[in-house]
């Protein structure tokens, strides 16, 4: 299955700060590319903006088609006018992490102009690291303070980070779906997407754009391993139990026991063959990379609750029943951490047998907690109807 | 990571049934090898017999080292002379499953006499095949009516199907950590450690036997994968958590944040590349499959209990509190159905933070468990103490 690369130079608006960007790891990549994109209108006073941080596969084409897949936005029932976040009231604002593979500095970025790009020599980043990315944006936009930062999965990852880093600089932080460090289990899966990207020949060390040919089944099978942990075994049953289909006559490895295939098999095949026309493994290597060492206390001496010491962000942190991979029980933590500095803090957790996916899904009960938190925050902030 | 197979020509014992054995895919295997070991005594009367059923992974060498790794039998702590299964009193026996790599007949054997092996065109086999397989075996050895068939996980599977299919050939049955049918999620990790093997080039459509490299990489991560779905988030946690340690210098891929890597990968890796000495690729393949397949009540018209009508099989059911790969749920509807169908059933939920794996480990609730209940047992099948 070689497969040569299609993400290659769609024009993503972006900022460009020349002055580049000191990371954790103590290098300082030379130049910084911050890739985004807006809806709506940012009021005279710059206080009505709202920034959306994306999970670990998503990009800044929060509500309009993917210039990649063509595809709708990501979050177009939550984002638009009218919608939970109302960009009618709200200016939003999405941009591609750093690392990412949809315009902003990454793997694929040239290490030196016009030179290769930098493959798997491109630093080790941090979850803060593409904070402090996307606080360069906001800067460059004259926002001093956000109204609210709102994101799921590893979004939610970043809304704590933009709390913990920048709390004057937040006055609402939505957290959703997350955790302030990830788990033992979760490193794990991500290490097996891992060695199959390693696994695949093609992947080349890193440097495929030498050959064209991209390193698409390993990336699939860390695709299909990945999208697993984001079903509860509930969404599973219910969309494809055993149910079992004709299996395609190309593909003899899928045939089965009587030339069937289970239904649950061809989906995910399909989740995995679609992922890597639109991602770059290296990319992949990279943000994994950075959620696993994501651990909100660590860089606090141990102590949770004094990363927040003092804040006066009103948080509003939402999970989902049957998300296994961010448990209810992670975000109440994080909810006790905040009570424990005494935070303006509310905890939702929706009911729901979606699973992790949930926060990208219809769900009612999550929209209206949504609607209602930045609702009631818009007028502590002086926001007009 | 070429590696050139280590499981070849090892001496298993074994019978040969020169007649065959027709399979429920409806091809007819030309020769049946059953490798097998045996523990302890059989009386005279042949009822003081115990099968174990094998889970996916493992082999016949229960209670002694195995001639591939030099380990100790996988279930040494529960197997011998006074131990739960207790071979003083009981002649216990374990064959390799159909399908296997340790000397029954699978993808290994040769298709024709002399001739390459079967490879990727080992006919698919079911649970109930392995289960036939079995019988011929007992049959062999005189055996009517086998004391007791225990087993936990694809085991457990096994168990069922000796109950369902030779109700009069089982005494007492203990399936352990295991369904009466695999879920969506359990075929959907299945499938994810196919494709890599799939994906690594090493396979060579399964005819890796020309080369003499095996796919290594691709079966290193399906075996990671699996892995990760026999522990319990809690057990990886208590485990590893979030500690780091130092990478191989080696090995660049490895190199985390600063160098390090976690406990967890590092461990998890050393699972996949122990693996990949002790297994062949065809028959993850091959064995995988059967559990997807299993599903006991699509046998009966889609009705569990009718499975059992009838039986006279003395049940225990065995779970895990933290099996999220073989729910206590999924047990509790085994029990339920032989509720239904008035059959002598117990049914014990073990509680541990050791997930799926619980059935290999110290667990004195679970010995206990089994020692109580075949000592009832056997006084009920008037066998002497």
């Amino acid at each position: 299955m070689d497969q040569t690369d299609t993400l290659a130079e769609i024009d993503h608006s972006h900022v460009t700060f020349p002055e580049g960007l000191t990371l954790d790891c103590g290098v300082t990549l030379p130049e910084l590319t911050v890739a985004y994109r807006t809806y709506g209108t940012l009021n005279a006073e710059r206080t009505n903006a709202i920034l959306i941080c994306h999970a670990l596969t998503l990009d800044q084409y929060v509500a309009e088609p993917s210039p990649v897949t063509g595809k709708p936005g990501w979050w177009d029932s939550v984002v638009g006018p009218g919608l939970p976040i109302d960009t009618d009231r709200f200016f939003v604002l999405c941009a591609n992490v750093l690392g990412g593979c949809m315009g902003s500095t990454g793997p694929r970025s040239p290490r030196t102009e016009g030179g290769e790009p930098w493959g798997i020599d491109f630093p080790p980043v941090t979850i803060r690291d593409m904070v402090r990315a996307q606080k360069r944006l906001t800067e460059h936009l004259g926002i001093t303070r956000l109204f609210a930062v709102i994101g799921g999965s590893m979004g939610g990852m970043q809304v704590l980070e933009w709390a913990a880093t920048y709390p004057d600089a937040v006055f609402a932080a939505v957290p959703v779906a997350a955790a302030s460090y990830h788990s033992a289990q979760n490193i794990a899966f991500h290490e097996v997407g891992r060695q199959a990207i390693f696994a695949d020949p093609d992947w080349q060390g890193g440097q495929y754009w030498r050959t064209g040919r991209i390193p698409a089944r390993g990336l699939a099978v860390a695709r299909m391993c990945a999208h697993i942990t984001y079903l509860s075994e509930q969404a599973l049953t219910r969309k494809f139990g055993r149910r079992i289909q004709a299996a395609p006559k190309a593909a003899e490895e899928a045939i089965g026991l009587f030339g069937d295939m289970f239904e649950v098999q061809s989906y995910l095949r399909h989740q995995g063959s679609t992922f890597v026309n639109r991602f770059d493994a290296n990319s992949y290597l990279t943000i994994t990379r950075a959620m696993d060492y994501f651990d909100i206390a660590a860089e606090h001496e141990g102590d949770l609750a004094a990363a927040f010491r003092g804040t006066r962000t009103r948080f509003c942190i939402v999970s989902f029943s049957s998300d296994w991979l961010f448990p209810t029980e992670e975000s109440r933590a994080v909810a006790r951490a905040l009570n424990g500095v005494a935070a303006n803090v509310s905890f939702v957790e929706i009911a729901t047998d979606k699973g992790h996916d949930a926060f990208l899904l219809d769900e009612p009960d999550f929209h209206r907690t949504l609607a209602g938190f930045l609702s009631g925050c818009a007028e502590h902030a002086g926001l007009a109807e």
